[in-house]
């Protein structure tokens, strides 16, 4: 199955594809998607909009894995990033592309094995489980593999629990 | 011109369809779109992309005005309703239609002259300048059809100074 990680943000998307099968995973594509600050922000919305859709034309993946957004406070940049957000999932409904969600600790603990780990652990094992030479770069693309191989990892990819998921 | 006003909801978009003409206000259509509880959250934003979508293609509106989202807490639903106002945004943004938006106090001081008038001081205002036999409802309508009036009172529906309003 092939599955596309989404990290999202209104200034920065990151996106990484994988290809998980017979218990392995592989890296496609990885990278961001930026909208300058100058830019109208119904405009740095379609940017993104526009972007994720002609990712998924690309790769044709089964599904979008998306990580929910949790604020405690900075609301300007969350409603923001939660808006961002919307816009990913609503991209991948109107193509009829299942969307699951998973909690910043489920990540954590699929890709590292402990809920705590902070950020340089979870990349270092998002390098290591997709086997690249290099730690993914930036942040943001790192995150969003990382989301994906959460879904490899979890059994919603067979099931109907997933939150949001629907065929 | 016609105006097509938002208030963005997950669970109840408002929506209030309005000409402005030599001065002169007048409602064309005013409802919600309402998303069930037991819909997964992509299906409920892809219903809301939807509706607006057949807005937009049955009013042809010259521009959406939705209002600003301020949260100082109930983060879940805040979260919740900025998703649904990316959605809004962005489902403008592809039609090519502009999008308008106004604080809360904006809209406040548009209808009613005063930026802490109340609910029902700020309803009882749309019904007068629309010329209305009873108060609009629900409440969602009411809001999206003052942040319509507010896009036609306010001197940017000829400027290019509204924050994320494009041509």
């Amino acid at each position: 199955m092939i599955i596309l990680g989404i990290d999202p943000g209104y200034a920065i998307t990151g996106f990484g594809v994988i290809c998980y099968e017979k218990k392995c995973l592989r890296v496609i594509d990885y990278g961001v998607i930026k909208t300058a600050s100058d830019m109208p922000f119904p405009e740095r919305l379609l940017a993104i909009d526009q972007a994720l859709g002609e990712l998924n034309d690309r790769y044709h993946p089964d599904c979008f894995a998306i990580e929910e957004l949790f604020f405690s406070r900075n609301t300007t940049t969350a409603i923001g990033t939660a808006q961002a957000r919307g816009v990913a999932v609503v991209t991948a409904a109107r193509a009829r592309v299942s969307v699951y969600e998973y909690t910043p600790m489920q990540v954590k603990v699929a890709v590292t094995g402990y809920g705590r780990a902070d950020k340089r652990q979870v990349q270092d094992m998002v390098r290591v489980l997709l086997n690249l030479k290099n730690l993914p770069k930036p942040d943001d693309a790192a995150d969003a593999l990382a989301v994906a191989i959460c879904h490899a990892h979890s059994g919603n990819r067979d099931s109907a629990k997933a939150v949001g998921g629907y065929q």
